[in-house]
């Protein structure tokens, strides 16, 4: 049966992407070899190592001065990976608190210094985007996630700041158009936009590393990574080459120019069922709302049972919403295609007619 | 044409493994989605993290007190957990340093406390296993590689010791009978005998950790993860569904036992053809040779070139020696087939008949 699959990660990914995966893992480029079984320094692999990367700088519109790296632990590897290496010692760190990932990443920040949480909105369980704080100046960066995942929010205006910029863009990186060189740190696990889980891009400005007074393991250390093109140790090939391929997938396709605008359409389509239906209540603040995880409830829970029967018999799979929100997540990331969005909204039109 | 692939790491594994894993990303166990794009913690893939954990302690035949850990990062990040979980503040590890992956681990340990190189190997080379050497008593721990992958040597006998015994078993985990009980810590990147590349094997003795009087942070912290069952982050979860499909292969096949008798008989069929052949020289000590990667060199450099030829046009791939030993490395892991070692004896005795 066919699955319209809105999982929130690991998700849905491109099934031309797939089925050259599934190809490689028998036999590689024809070479009559798997591609997880040859050596990671071989021509072959070096290759996809480079051209994973030199894709990532196409797409993002990088300036030179960047670095891209691929690297493992996940995003909340480089929760500790950040502070390790760019807050000094005796140093401070500024973050906003937009739930639980910049939670976590507050929590592990703290073990290097002192951190300021200047804005938050744990108020109203992190429905909205802080708006209207003051970005501390005396701060060795300024840490933001861009996208939260859980409660369907997303950042539209980032803060101003002369410190440096990191952000976690885990689940909107390569959505949409934004002046990637604004940020001085960017990471995100590969498991939504780009590939599989197994993991993690950085893309880092030069000349910010190396400042902080601290002798950093060489695990993690960006610029060691850097200084050995990614392959320090041996990288995680089949999550480098999907991720390869969804990239190429990406560009074929027209960029981020031409994903953006899809993805507007695909999350209007779906608001715009949550507003009118009035089965349904959108959870995130409208002007937050996400573009890739949209999350909601239903207006009277009674109706539980019986939505939940009418999407899983139309093979909609993935939207139970997280235990901290409850309800429901539709995460519609780049791969998603509209004809699946449109299941959900008939699906929840034909709510209206059942009861 | 038939390859017959020697890679040291990403290296061979077994075809039905690779035939099920390539299934597996198209469609995974017939649900109509693929394993990479379904939510980690879906039942489909918390089954596959349990049955892996499972077989690991079941091949290993590992008593209660145990736990299993399939992690990120490769045994590189290993070298730097080990130290940050087991050195007390103030303390001191015991290392033995039998080349390149012993030094890296002696070099991150030195950044928590003092490290004493009890035995070494440097002075020949690393091409033999340090004896008659005395492990200090007033360590937190004492750190072994149990199988040198670059020089090809092994351990047959280890050090006995009051403390803890850790062990980088990377290039030699589930290819012999051991004790496996005897080791407090064991970490091994799956990329050898157990999977492709991207995920870390750990076993763990629950009782030793929590010791040292450190804040861990949370991604480095053996306790954490043991107490989200492996899942504390979004595993990779392709390299351990295929970690789970190789354990898997290895127990149908009469686990350890079975392949070690298989694993004596490979090796000796190459050793055999090194010590006979007098075109051939083995690099590591006789009694120290490893049975995972055979290292030998040309007596006569100048037969490089119609060697090198030989073993190409027969479908030889991944016997290029290591740039710190020179000469040629034939890995033989778990999955690598007699016959495959075979053609490598014949091309030996054909170069001899050629020259
Ligand atoms: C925004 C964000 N940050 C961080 C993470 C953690 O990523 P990982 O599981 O790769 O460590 C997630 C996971 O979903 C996320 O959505
Ligand atoms: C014995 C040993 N230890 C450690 C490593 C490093 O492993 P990784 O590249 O997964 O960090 C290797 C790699 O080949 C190895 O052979
Ligand atoms: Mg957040
Ligand atoms: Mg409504
Ligand atoms: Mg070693
Ligand atoms: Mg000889």
């Amino acid at each position: 049966m066919k699955k319209h699959n809105f999982s929130a990660g690991p998700c849905i990914l491109p099934q031309e992407v797939l089925k050259k995966a599934a190809e490689a893992v028998v036999n590689f480029n024809g070479i009559d070899l798997s591609l997880i079984e040859i050596s990671h320094r071989s021509k072959e692999f070096v290759d996809v190592m480079e051209n994973a990367r030199s894709l990532v700088k196409e797409l993002l519109n990088l300036p030179e001065g960047y670095s891209v790296l691929f690297l493992q632990g996940g995003a909340s590897l480089e929760f500790l990976m950040a502070a390790y290496n760019l807050m000094k010692i005796n140093g401070k760190a500024g973050y906003m608190d937009t739930g639980a990932w910049s939670s976590k990443a507050i929590k592990e920040a703290k073990q290097f210094g002192e951190v300021e949480v200047f804005a938050s909105s744990k108020d109203k369980t992190f429905n909205y985007i802080p708006k209207n704080y003051t970005v501390p100046t005396d701060v060795d960066y300024v840490h933001i996630t861009s996208n939260n995942t859980i409660y369907g929010t997303q950042f539209k205006e980032f803060p101003k700041t002369d410190s440096l910029l990191v952000c976690d863009m885990s689940s909107d990186i390569f959505s949409r158009q934004l002046d990637f060189s604004k940020f001085d740190l960017i990471y995100a696990g590969a498991q939504k936009n780009m590939g599989p889980a197994g993991t993690t891009l950085v893309v880092v400005k030069d000349e910010i590393l190396g400042k902080t007074g601290r002798t950093i393991p060489a695990m993690l250390d960006y610029q060691v990574h850097i200084s050995k093109d990614s392959m320090f140790n041996t990288p995680p090939v089949f999550p480098v080459y999907v991720s390869m391929l969804t990239l190429q997938w990406l560009k074929d396709l027209g960029g981020i120019p031409a994903i953006e605008k899809i993805n507007e359409e695909k999350a209007a389509l779906l608001y715009a069922e949550i507003d009118r239906n009035p089965l349904f209540n959108g959870f995130a603040a409208k002007e937050d709302r996400s573009l890739m995880n949209v999350t909601f409830t239903l207006a009277n829970d009674d109706h539980k049972e019986i939505f939940d029967k009418l999407w899983n018999a139309a093979g909609v799979s993935g939207i139970k919403g997280h235990r901290s929100v409850g309800g429901y997540r539709a995460s519609i990331y780049n791969a998603m295609p509209k004809e699946s969005i449109q299941v959900l909204v008939d699906v929840m039109q034909q709510l209206e007619k059942e009861i």
